[in-house]
């Protein structure tokens, strides 16, 4: 499972690029669709000046499903780019920034 | 400006109607938009095979949009609904309302 | 209700002091004591160099805790102090200074 | 460094022991101490009937001290217990047991 990762493809920045089956590609295409529907869910409330409570209950809908999108790309990440950082003996780097991303996505 | 609240228009099961001036709901619409296309970014990352950090990232930057959106909410949900009723010695329940919808924003 | 609350005392920099009854007052110590003795406990865990995450299962439930001790303190705040100034006509800057402490508590 | 962590003592429940250094455990213990007297504070703060929003950024400030210990337990426990897991590829178990206590902590 991990020698499939040792020639990760570099990206711009000579970032990794992501290793995310189709299957998982898919799921978050599903999920983000969604998102982007209750986004504009949300823009037509605002139009039809609909009751901020309301709205404001379909706000905690999209952060929590945004949050799930969230913790299945930090868990991809942390059993691809990051275990196999790891597994070569270069895991300090991979785990600094790790810790950075989830600093920030748990604000 | 208590007063031009006295006959908040109610909508369907009775709840009042939102009393956002056209400028509150330009900003408001204008900040979603912004969202939706942050939300429709994350796909292209996901369909580019992106790095995860880079994409949660982007996340991140949603979530907090998101949360401003309903700080404006709340914060006019307040100063109108809730002032309104406990202004008319009604604000018992709007504040049992106000509290659970704070806590559900702040999960 | 609202009359009691007329007089509220000025404590330290014109600010008002609470107006928790002796029940709310001891339910909240109650918490707190409870707390007190979460967080030793975790020193404890230190001390005996426990497994990591077995201390942040702990660490999660103070936080819970906490969160309900500033769910409380934060309606009582919006019943007493703000409704009252609401009611007097006052509510702009009690607003202004609820939000703000609002989204800093949910950060 | 992966060297010394080989031979990770076993706790109850076969769950292993942290590996923290005497340095570590010594900074963990002084902020918990520091969060110890904050949570005393705020009861005095209780006793006295002092005001809410007053009291409400005391338990801000407590709740950002909580978070930055754990992220510090968060970061030994990946740089330690994970990554050795990983390197020994056994890091299945140790990463859904990570993402759990990620997303309970950063609720």
């Amino acid at each position: 499972m991990m020698d499939d990762k040792l020639n990760i493809p570099l990206i711009e920045n000579n970032k990794p690029g992501a290793m995310r089956t189709e299957d998982e590609k898919k799921a978050l295409m599903q999920r983000l669709k969604r998102v982007e529907g209750q986004v504009r869910g949300i823009q037509r409330m605002i139009e039809e000046d609909r009751y901020c409570v309301d709205i404001l209950v379909q706000l905690s809908a999209i952060n929590a499903a945004l949050k799930k999108v969230g913790y299945h790309l930090l868990e991809d990440h942390t059993r691809g780019c990051v275990s196999h950082a790891v597994a070569n003996g270069e895991g300090d780097e991979a785990i600094n920034e790790l810790m950075k991303v989830i600093q920030q996505f748990s604000k």
